[in-house]
């Protein structure tokens, strides 16, 4: 089974926009094992739309087009593959009650041109969009299945999310069985190295093995049939187990979900004391609806008058060690737990760059400390990045660091 | 002047990576007036390769490849590519010896793939790529051009740029003039509506016009040639200079980084209360590199506790008026502008959702303050978004709040 997706806008052929779509669809089509031939953005042009759906059903029998389903003239996609399939446009009543109330909850009046919004393809499936008023279409002709989304990120994801069991039940496409299982602090080329025995083995019973990596993060996928269920189910434990420093979760979970999981279940508070990051810490932890009952708050001490002032961190130490030492960051922790009165406190200091270093503290020079009744621990990390993407590994590793002093783990 | 870009590579048709590299170059070939007419992802195999360039050399006699230059196997472009211009490869001897240098700095021993880097078309135009091992090639056949890219972000953009002037030239493009202005807090159709004269104007002089929008900010950019550079100066300062609360700078210029140039200007320092948005102010302020010179630290008091214990507000007040109030809100950046010692400190209280929403204060419902000697200014914000887009709402609208108290524009 073989797949094509055509974005059409030219905001994205300009760099106005990033096309996100394409590949949040290619990820979702591929889990179901679809292969992706070919992503192509085009101009709101009928005729550039009419070539590229000619040539890729030469290539594929399903396409998926993103874009141009909005009410105003430039929006052409309607109309364009409406007439495409031989198809005409009528006014579709349920669609249209739906728009109707969409601008009175809204409170908004509702014009003409959004009336037109429920013009739609005689013939083709209509698939309801609950948080828009563009609906999806679902073209066929034959063998040819075209399913035309508005462009809108959230809109088509609704959508696709919706469509795709009617997509695998349309296609007769066997189920996969999936497992992931996320670390971090341990790169892909080591996990790689020390796993080449468990891969070979894995593609003897059949199951695929992909490695994701992301900024300090690092995930395994493990794919095979349904009935393999319990083999990769194995597998996945087997090799997420090896590994408890590193691993803090399976499938469905980010790393703030499961530290804030963690720090739920032992039902403990918790509170950053911060410099190089500056808030960024306490903003990912509370990126987590929910977080507030057990984040209670953050100094955030970016001049050292605030490490003296207000954690309480020794003017000696900071003259002594500077800011970016073991016994600054340490300081911040211990203070910070009593000043926030909350049972794990995290700190972070270090020199994020571009400007900062120095031969023996370079850019991305980065100290990590917890404090709690457990003890103080703290690390020290040398990142060679920008400064965006040291700050963004700072709080990964902070957050897993806290994971493993939470459980022990954190030598 | 018409250009087409490649990009080639499975992992971002299965979507594991997001393209950015075709928005980037379409940002900057259409700042040039050349007109992209489509972008393309494929697999990574020959016959698509050739298939590809075939077909969009039938579009444009411009294109841009990225990707697939890397030294192992599933890396094809340049083999590929070579040979359908009818080259040959040979070792590059002056790239060889640029490889070899990579290797000894980073200190990494060099092996007989990375060699083969420097195996380059005898015939297209080498273009040195100072930041890795894949130099990038410049093919020409009669009229038609195609230049090959590493995939590489960092990579590409620093070969683009160096090579853009050499494009400008080797086209004759006639350079074009563009200048931007940004606004914060005025929506997109409020700017349209009371400037449809003033667009019309500049359309009569030939001047384009183009609205830019992302979250709480709108650009404005006037294009035309380089001999309207006096009319289009005059033009974006004219629409500029209408809108002192919004408009918050020109050209090259973000947010942060103008209210940072405001604040090192005036000498003063800044510090930040935060309850909703939990630290992402105070890391959206320090984003820029030498912040430490104006921001001082911050009070994240995310628990109720924290604002009453850490930041002194009054619990009768927390009680009576709730932590989403004007009252709590104006307490907290007062009671933190003397705790952090600071000349201006602003504060945020709001409810970010999904959760915590009443009919009285819905999902979205956020206050601001800004306190100083002038006095304490607070606004109240009702955004409908979901919770990470109300958080970057409030972040943005925080700063320009700023500003606009430091510049006696608050009301």
């Amino acid at each position: 089974m073989k797949a094509a997706i055509i974005t059409i806008g030219d905001e994205i052929l300009i760099g106005q926009t990033i096309d996100t779509n394409s590949a949040w669809i290619g990820h979702h089509l591929h889990q179901l094992g679809i292969e992706i031939i070919e992503n192509c953005s085009i101009q709101d042009k009928a005729q550039e739309i009419r070539e590229t759906v000619d040539r890729l059903f030469k290539k594929s029998n399903f396409i998926i087009v993103t874009g141009g389903l909005g009410p105003t003239n430039d929006d052409i996609t309607k109309e364009t593959l409406t007439d495409y399939f031989g198809d005409e446009l009528k006014m579709n009543e349920k669609v249209l009650g739906k728009i109707e109330d969409y601008f009175k909850k809204a409170n908004k009046p509702m014009l003409e041109v959004h009336k037109s919004q429920a013009l739609l393809p005689s013939q083709a499936r209509v698939l309801e969009n609950s948080l828009g008023t563009a609906a999806g279409m679902w073209f066929k002709d034959g063998e040819k299945n075209l399913i035309s989304l508005p462009g809108v990120p959230y809109e088509m994801r609704q959508l696709i999310t919706d469509t795709l069991p009617v997509i695998q039940e349309e296609f007769n496409i066997a189920a996969y069985y999936q497992r992931t299982v996320h670390f971090q602090g341990i790169v892909e080329s080591t996990l790689a190295d020390e796993n080449s025995e468990f891969e070979k083995e894995c593609r003897a019973q059949g199951i695929g093995m992909a490695y994701l990596p992301s900024v300090g993060i690092v995930r395994i996928r493990l794919t095979g049939k349904p009935e393999q269920k319990e083999e990769i189910d194995q597998r996945i434990e087997q090799i997420g187990s090896k590994y408890p420093k590193y691993c803090f979760g399976y499938d469905d979970i980010n790393l703030a979900q499961a530290v804030g999981d963690l720090l739920s279940t032992k039902n403990v508070t918790v509170g950053t004391v911060e410099s190089c990051t500056s808030g960024a810490l306490a903003a990912k932890i509370t990126s987590i609806s929910g977080s507030s009952n057990y984040f209670m708050g953050s100094i955030v001490s970016y001049a050292n008058r605030i490490k003296s002032d207000m954690v309480g961190v020794s003017t000696d130490d900071l003259i002594q060690y500077g800011a970016v030492s073991q016994q600054v960051v340490e300081s911040m922790a211990k203070n910070g737990r009593k000043k926030l009165n909350v049972d794990y406190c995290i700190s972070t200091s270090g020199i994020a760059g571009p400007g900062g270093g120095t031969p023996e503290k370079p850019v991305g020079t980065i100290w990590i400390a917890v404090d709690s009744e457990k003890g103080t621990f703290s690390r020290c990390f040398n990142f060679r990045h920008n400064r965006e993407r040291n700050l963004e590994s700072t709080v990964v590793y902070a957050m897993n660091f806290l994971r493993r002093v939470m459980l022990d783990l954190q030598s």
